[in-house]
């Protein structure tokens, strides 16, 4: 069976990192790419370590560097208070690696890739929609190209959950808002994996142990970088680890995890619920507005956490 | 037992004659006022209404008229197409009726009421949020003599609900947005019954003419102004009617068929989302933003729909 081809645009990041690492051992998984984007770091970051992971673990894929800031404002600090300085949780990281980036823009390399592989590269989104956007604008009939996009992002109030910027507002969206509208409008198949479901996906520090025990270098690695970012969740009281990233890649190796819905999406661009994301269900009436004339997309409302969690586990650690 | 006394805020509207009849015969509530809003219809047809539903039943309160536009912008179009020409749907009305509205606007009329009863009055609010902000404006030390204020509006994404008017906005908060955010920011004790849990609770066919055998006129008047409203419930692809008004005074009568999140309140004035109510949780942090130093109000995010059903019927039937 051919496998799927996959560009995933990131912002490592240490769930960036783990993610990566999911689809790295994924056997479906033919990782053509990796962009990056700012977001947890500054892009002279994520793409340090984009390199240094891709060097460190053999992952083949050529590294693009994304722009350093949204489409429309300043670039914004990054979230160093969960990631840590390094984005990597503060672990310690060599001095140099030989790893270079691809000389080409992140948009550019989207651009190539997808033209050079019609219907068949899935791009899996979990930073700031920026190199989308920017490809999108830049060659407009990729939408047509791209065989599918599942997107980390935005917050839909399902399960009681709600923002974790603002109380409507998801990071990867609230930091470039603009970006996410123009990708939402596009008629390219996306899937969105918000905290509706990433947040319903924890992994407790015995789960963690236990890949560091059976995962090798791998699983020990996760343990080393995650240390911050655990230390993170419990000062905000949250007792385990969310699952944003590699509850994308969860989707893409397997969707069956998910239950979704239907309709379009905008993103608010400006003032109190700026970065929210908001979707007019395909299978509900309302009065003429914003959401008219946009493409239909797919968000996920439901996750079968278990079942993630094993898949993530098997991935890493091999075995049946 | 002393009884509770009540200022009714109201657009009548099909479901605000149902809640005002409820209202009225539940023996725990002493109606002190009824005040009046556009919404579903313009003012004057409202508060004709109203003037006509205390007449034909009796009901002793004086009725206050409320302002016929929000505190900005134009005087929106009535919800004819949910409540009718006549927002009673569109049954035969009298030519004329001998009451009439007392002498001062309703805005005047809640702050002279709460001043002559410090600390005794509760209202029960179900249009637009103006009369209310126009009370807040003139008095605000009103904020500490009102026993509570139960608003039907709003919409915060549980239970996989969302707005009526937009996927975000209910049209409550929707028709007037600015005073509900000015409403909100007071310090009077406030719970919000919206769309979360007011469509939760659903009169089927059967339930109402249940209703209209067994209780009376009031029962034969309900199902008379409801045969319009149930029509345009069908034709948006819902079986039964919504309880939305009813449930503010449901929740006066039994707080505990209702569960609550308490946190500070905004409502977006302007852009995609104008409308939607956004809470902040109290027991969740985010950075700083538009909630901090808001005072903290209730909302409710879960409802018992068989216990509020029999409390209604119990009501407007009589008996055990």
């Amino acid at each position: 069976m051919d496998k799927i081809k996959v560009i995933f645009d990131t912002d490592p990041g240490v769930d960036d990192a783990m993610a990566l690492l999911f689809l790295h051992r994924a056997p479906q998984v033919d990782l053509v790419g990796v962009t990056t984007t700012f977001g947890n770091g500054r892009i002279a970051t994520t793409t340090w370590n984009a390199l240094y992971l891709t060097e460190r673990f053999g992952i083949d894929a050529p590294v693009a560097s994304g722009t350093a800031a949204p489409l429309v404002g300043p670039v914004p600090a990054p979230t160093e208070f969960v990631h840590g300085a390094n984005a990597l949780g503060d672990i310690d990281l060599p001095e140099r690696i030989t790893r270079e980036a691809d000389p080409r823009p992140a948009h550019r390399f989207i651009i190539d890739t997808v033209r050079a592989n019609p219907g068949e590269i899935t791009i899996v989104a979990v930073g700031r929609m920026t190199n989308l956007a920017l490809a999108l604008r830049e060659d407009p009939a990729i939408v047509g190209l791209v065989r599918e996009i599942i997107i980390m992002g935005g917050a839909f109030g399902y399960n009681g959950f709600h923002g974790n910027v603002t109380p409507v507002a998801e990071a990867n969206i609230y930091g470039d808002p603009l970006a996410a509208d123009e990708v939402f409008g596009g008629t390219w198949p996306i899937t969105v994996v918000g905290l509706d479901v990433t947040q319903r996906t924890q992994m407790t520090t015995e789960y963690l142990q236990a890949l560091a025990k059976d995962g090798g270098e791998v699983g020990r690695f996760i343990w080393d970088i995650t240390r911050f970012y655990v230390a993170f969740h419990h000062a905000a009281g949250v007792p385990n680890m969310f699952v944003h990233d590699s509850s994308a890649v969860a989707y893409l190796l397997d969707p069956t995890l998910f239950a979704t819905r239907r309709g379009a999406l905008r993103v608010v661009t400006e003032g109190l619920a700026i970065g929210q994301t908001i979707q007019k269900p395909d299978d509900y009436n309302f009065p003429p507005g914003a959401w008219d004339d946009r493409p239909s997309h797919a968000i996920c409302i439901d996750v079968d956490p278990a079942r993630l969690l094993a898949l993530y586990r098997r991935t890493i650690v091999g075995g049946a």
